[in-house]
């Protein structure tokens, strides 16, 4: 096989952000420890979705992609504090985190803590500290704005706190929606509206756009839990059932493995009916989203 | 005695803030939990010398203080956040602030360290979302600027750090005021700065405002360090003489009780200096200046 543009894109801009996000901790006048301790959660790898997201919306609208980067590293670096604090004793209590130690295994927990607070706080600093000429400060404000709505209590941490209420519960499916759709769904939301605001996108297509993030981030959740039945340890880097193990509700176990599976393919649906609403060339987007529905890890 | 306008100025100011930053949470639509775990730690008190500064800047500059409601309560989350976080088992491991249970002696630990994390990220949230006709978009992006770099790595988180790392370690002076400028001062500076960006501040006064921000912190650091000798456990809500029995470095024990009060009266006289410099009415600034000198609390 070929390689395609999409593999192109996604190796390369995955290259970049993963420099640039680094580029960002050195410049940091700060201890040396908790710069470490940043750089080292965001060199611990992952698929970089996020990033790719607010750049192939930008590629979607024919801007310059490289455009994208501070945001793209900004909500890179929310995504992985808050890793960091899922990862704590009192949270997930997790030592491993895609095969390597995590944060406050290798640092302490006290140095984790902070290391997530100060990866959260920087991710505005870089935003508003934005000096492409083609970004103006209404923009940088709808960024600031939609990213903190999403990462906040109305966003990825409500969720997080839903989703720690919810243990050991049976929920309906109203709820376990809720769940995900605050703790994963808003965050990739916000990638997608990312690079939407930096194109100056019109309301219906910012509309289209959130419509899309929804379904993606309903189907990358659901994808996961097909995963946590389906998968093997090696690929997905914790052991397979742990949910089920913890009695967590989970997609397949209240829609059957055939009625999650169902469920993802719909949600996939609906994301390539948004996308294809906002009449754009969107071929990296339709690519990114059937990589969800199909990935194995 | 009677109230003097600073009295009258305080009281009705912290009355407004503490009024207005439950406003704010009440407003979330996220789980009842982490509204209930913000609002205690914002409801617990505390001399609101923060959202003060900014209301008293605004002051100076002859402006509506009421514009200074969002970045205030934004300032005061965050100053709230960092002290959830502060008394983690993982970190300070206390029971008590103020007189109350800890945050997460009541919530659970998983809860504190999301509602700290909420506090943070609605902050900016709050900035973004100002809607004072006077306050243009740059105006909120330099307040986000500022006060993201004033919490982050570069100013409260780094200070807290290399506090962490100090700890049974003998200082060198200008390793204290590094800790102290930053945990401490850079959050007292963005206060004073939000108040002068609101208002229109040139460079010449945002310099000024900068240097009295800087002694002001300083000055408030070495008060607490006078305290923890000379203080009474009622007054201050912990143990005096703590610092001591755990051997941190402190102003009293680099400079001597007196060496102490020499320098904290240095630093009182350059903040009043550096006001004088702008040629503002800076009477309530002068005020809260030596309040903080005398506290006994």
């Amino acid at each position: 096989m070929s390689p395609t543009s999409f593999d192109l894109f996604s190796k390369e801009y995955k290259a970049i952000i993963e420099t640039e996000i680094i580029e960002y901790v050195k410049k940091l006048e700060a201890p040396a420890v908790v710069k470490e301790a940043m750089a080292y959660s965001l060199e611990a790898g992952g698929k970089r979705i996020r990033p790719l997201l607010v750049f192939a919306v930008l590629g979607a609208f024919g801007k310059n992609l490289r455009m994208g980067i501070p945001a793209a590293a900004a909500i890179e670096m929310i995504h992985t504090y808050s890793l960091i604090h899922d990862d704590l004793p009192a949270m997930d209590d997790d030592d491993l985190r895609r095969g390597k130690p995590t944060n406050h295994k290798v640092f302490g927990e006290a140095v984790a803590v902070l290391a997530g607070d100060a990866l959260l706080t920087y991710s505005f600093q870089l935003i508003s500290g934005m000096n492409d000429p083609e970004v103006t400060a209404q923009m940088k404000l709808d960024l600031v704005s939609e990213i903190a709505k999403s990462a906040g209590a109305e966003g990825m941490v409500g969720g997080q706190v839903a989703d720690m209420e919810g243990e050991d519960k049976q929920l309906t499916l109203r709820e376990l929606e809720y769940i995900h759709e605050h703790k994963t769904g808003k965050l990739l939301t916000a990638s997608v509206l990312s690079g939407a605001i930096l194109s100056g996108a019109n309301g219906e297509q910012l509309q289209h756009l959130r419509n899309f993030g929804y379904h993606l981030g309903l189907a990358f959740q659901i994808r996961d839990d097909i995963l946590d039945i389906e998968g093997s340890v090696e690929l997905i880097g914790k052991p397979v059932g742990s949910d089920e193990g913890n009695h967590k509700s989970t997609y397949p176990s209240l829609l059957s493995l055939q009625g999650a599976k169902e469920k993802l393919e719909q949600h996939i649906g609906l994301a390539h009916a948004s996308l294809a609403k906002t009449a754009l060339e969107t071929d990296l987007l339709n690519e990114l989203t059937d990589l969800i529905a199909t990935r194995n890890h």
